[in-house]
């Protein structure tokens, strides 16, 4: 059931990362590779970081086939969209609950410091948005005010400290990836941001 | 040969590196590295992803001497290479097809599935390009009309198609690399580019 | 001692990732990437290019460590720091030249070609700027004028060149960063650029 969570999560951040490109002016291609590279592109650098190669989405050819289901889908239905947009939200937050979880895991499993896994953590679940974001030669949005990165790390801090009480491992997951999910629907909710740093300099 | 073919299309790429990166305002190094990133940058990309390290070029130090002599003769016979831009672009061309072979066979190598294996081929081909233009503060041209990428995933697919008969190698790398460089040079001919997406949100 | 001074470099990168990143209207999060790429990325870059992974920082917690101190402590000293600029700038060089020793060293431990060697110091210790300026949305102001790059390359010659004649290890190491160090320092009183190329287009 996780590796369907997995591959739904993937299928929502394709599809956002479709919408997202297709005001650049970009051809089909251009497209594809956003919708991608927004997919798993968090999860890739994770990979090579810890050197579990070939990445991911070569080893497991369903990544490369939901992620082009979900472009087909979000270019034919991409008006229609707009009408969904809240459920594409929620699968959306489900992916990044989820990746998060998957990005701490791959970090225990190699052996490395809890706080090197809440960066993995967070990286599986953020970075495939920064790497489009370079893509559309534009600076990160998680960079700027964008509150994403910080509930994973937050979701990461939650996770150790319940694994430090030895709680059991399904319901571990499970509290975790609420607290991800509860948190980024109540900032979208409550318009939670980060603050910018150095704006004194424009006024 | 095929050795020598490789090499020829790094230099050739080396060079058409230098010529984009000649108007960017950038100093010598910065040049070189624009050169040596579209040469390389592909290869280098599918290595880290395949975990074949030390990637590429680092192994076999000839790469680096080609592209610095690419890189030399770019710089000193930059305003001749206009006359002979017709049997630069045919090495540019050749380089793609050579390229996209490479690339196919390295995920062959580590058995990887088809459709990787074909992502691999494109990627060797194009992604230098792609590297460049995010080194040079632009959104990658193949992401917006060049038809480049397309064509090596149709090589691919023909590849795999020929292999599927049994077709001896020989003859599977040359019919892949012509079909490739064939379309290539019609697609420069006919004017043949992508539509871009998204275009009636300006008008 | 040679790890405590790869520290205080690291830390010395990440305080002037900080400074760099401050103006650019980044939230909390997004300065703190800043400052952690501009400090490790030269070396995960050339960890993921040779295949030592899990990358450097992953394998010793210390680095995140220092990170966060160097970004607390330029948040908090921000304007004070003007005043210790020029301390700032001496830690930023010995950190050049320490961070193109361990570059140097660890191709070495791979047995690499020494240009590779070369390639690998000069990369440790500059391209944490070129990933933080692409992430910063401009074009790596070492591929400009700066002729941060140049100096490494220049140390890495004297490198193999000393260590031909079979020079006592500590010794090799002393030179080579203090010839780095020394002419980074005389870079930058008697401003030494580089040259930019193809001015006249502008013109």
């Amino acid at each position: 059931m996780f590796h369907l969570i997995d591959l739904i999560g993937t299928m929502a951040f394709a599809i956002s990362g479709v919408l997202t490109a297709f005001h650049k002016r970009l051809d089909p291609f251009g497209v594809f590779i956003i919708a991608f590279v927004t997919a798993v592109g968090g999860g890739t650098l994770r990979d090579m970081l810890i050197g579990r190669t070939p990445v991911g989405w070569m080893r497991d050819v369903n990544y490369v086939y939901v992620i082009g289901l979900g472009y087909i889908i979000a270019l034919l239905f991409r008006r229609k969209l707009d009408r969904l947009r809240t459920s594409l939200f929620l699968f959306d937050t489900i992916g990044l609950g989820v990746f998060t979880l998957i990005g701490l895991e791959k970090g225990i499993e190699v052996h490395l410091h809890p706080v090197i896994c809440i960066a993995l953590g967070t990286m599986t679940a953020c970075f495939g948005g920064v790497i489009r974001d370079i893509l559309c030669n534009e600076i990160p949005v998680i960079f700027r005010r964008e509150i994403y990165a910080t509930i994973c790390i937050f979701g990461g801090v939650v996770f150790f400290a319940l694994k430090y009480f030895q709680i059991n491992n399904d319901l571990l997951y499970l509290i975790t990836s609420l607290v991800i999910i509860t948190i980024r629907l109540l900032a979208v909710k409550y318009k939670w941001y980060l603050p910018t740093l150095g704006k004194e300099v424009i006024s």
